[in-house]
């Protein structure tokens, strides 16, 4: 897992050797504001799926995440919990501020939780600006956390979480405000293009993820979701963009680095210095770079 | 000019065309916040260099510019007197909010107004976020526009603006605090690391744009500047260095036009569905798409 993180030399060795084990977990993606109760809600996941007898991978990218060792002392115990038994890899991400890696790097960390033998992987993320909608990119099933009296719904429909979301839940559903917060939900799903036929209607569940009240339902919900993508043939296609994704990455990280040399060595300044002196353009310079990248 | 801006076919074509006649002009870049005068000022240098006699370009990559066609009724007569000259060409680019878009077409604009003979050409841009940095990125002398009570200092160093000014021009001198914001501002360079000997130390000139005072001075400081980057072999550099950033821009550009391809026939889903089914790993699967993209 720290070869992921560090982009370590021996990663594409590890990720070969690894690949005929993978393509067996189902990946669940936990995302939303910071204080929604992420945390407490992949932890009263991980108890319900251990309870059917699954391993379960944990992968917190959320910088505020009790995972990553930031957070109240009352989550922490919870988790260590689950650090405790053998059936449940947790493992939390450097962040670095560095998104663009995250991207890169929470589908191979995925993978090495799928190759271990986790049936389930949460994979837990702040819903802060673009990272939700990249690592909603990485789940099966995502699920997009909100509580009452917290201007959500504006906040989600700014970040594009409502585009993102295949299950919502309100969770702190105890507190004043949670039926509101259920209906602008609903009342924004019914106005996007979410509602044609033939597509997935994403429910809206509550929960207090703190007494586990609702965690039920939200298995349903995650169940009902992985059913209508299989029977849709959805399932195979999601993966597969994201595989996609994910190679497109490697590509362009790849093809940066190989950039990158052709700048430390004299190559690129010499074809720029010719664009300043007018004997070449810079569109010919780029094919000379083309061809020497390739 | 219509065809940098839309990315035409034909444009690697009439860049090659234009190549032997470019490399003459000298570029100016005007940064700064919204409202403090950068259109003015713009306007104040276009008519100090006609003065000399020189063939001017301007392009506005600003959106809130009255060159782009939105701005105050006094600023667009003053630059229509420019529009009826024949010796000053002025175009405004669409940014279409698409600022890696601008970095592109920007040089490419430059070059065209090269290639038509300017001597001078002035690259007006709003000082919010990257754009600024980019920008400058294109210019041989970047001025950096301030006004007084704006609180411009902090958010100068906070944008970056420190780093990329050659000249700061604190406008509307004629109001009060503009020798607080000339402090602030020497004050911020010395903090800096752009006081190290052999370094071009950046002067401050105060400017009242709408009046012509000041003006002389800035003209004066940007020739100074010039003198210093011939002196010290600093002027080709700084181009070489900006014709190496465009050749990439154009490569990556190319590369991820070529990504597209692939992604558009089958072939990137094939090796991405192989990913999924553990038949092969994302490193082997971005060898081979680097093999078919080159």
């Amino acid at each position: 897992m720290s070869l992921v993180e560090d982009g370590h030399p021996a990663l594409r060795t590890v990720m070969a050797a690894l690949a005929p084990y993978t393509g067996r977990a189902y990946v669940i993606g936990i995302t939303g504001a910071p204080g929604v109760g992420k945390s407490t809600t992949t932890s009263a996941l991980v108890s319900a799926y251990r309870a059917r007898g699954l391993r379960v991978g944990v992968l917190a990218v959320d910088p505020t995440s009790p995972f990553s060792g930031g957070a109240l002392l009352g989550d922490r115990v919870r988790m260590q919990d689950h650090a405790l038994d053998p059936e449940v890899y947790i493992r939390s991400m450097a962040s670095r501020g560095h998104l663009g890696g995250l991207s890169r790097t929470t589908p191979q960390a995925v993978r090495v939780l799928d190759a271990a033998g986790c049936a389930v992987v949460l994979v837990e993320t702040v819903g802060v600006g673009q990272s939700e909608v990249e690592i909603a990119a990485t789940a099966d099933t995502t699920l997009v956390l909100l509580a009452p009296g917290m201007g959500d719904g504006i906040q989600a429909a700014k970040a594009g979480i409502l585009e993102v979301g295949d299950v919502f839940v309100v969770n702190k559903a105890d507190r004043d405000g949670a039926d509101a917060t259920v209906r602008d939900i609903r009342h924004m799903i019914s106005l996007g293009d979410r509602t044609a036929p033939g597509l997935w209607r994403p429910p809206v569940v509550k929960t207090v993820a703190s007494s586990g009240a609702g965690i039920e339902e939200v298995m349903e919900a995650i169940d009902k979701h992985l059913a209508w993508l299989t029977a849709h043939d959805a399932l195979r296609r999601r993966r597969v963009e994201r595989a996609a994704e994910e190679v497109s990455a490697i590509v362009l990280e790849e093809l940066r680095s190989r950039m990158g040399d052709l700048r430390a060595d004299a190559r690129l300044s010499t074809l720029a210095g010719k664009v300043v002196d007018g004997t070449t353009d810079p569109y010919a310079a780029a094919d000379s770079v083309l061809a020497a990248l390739t």
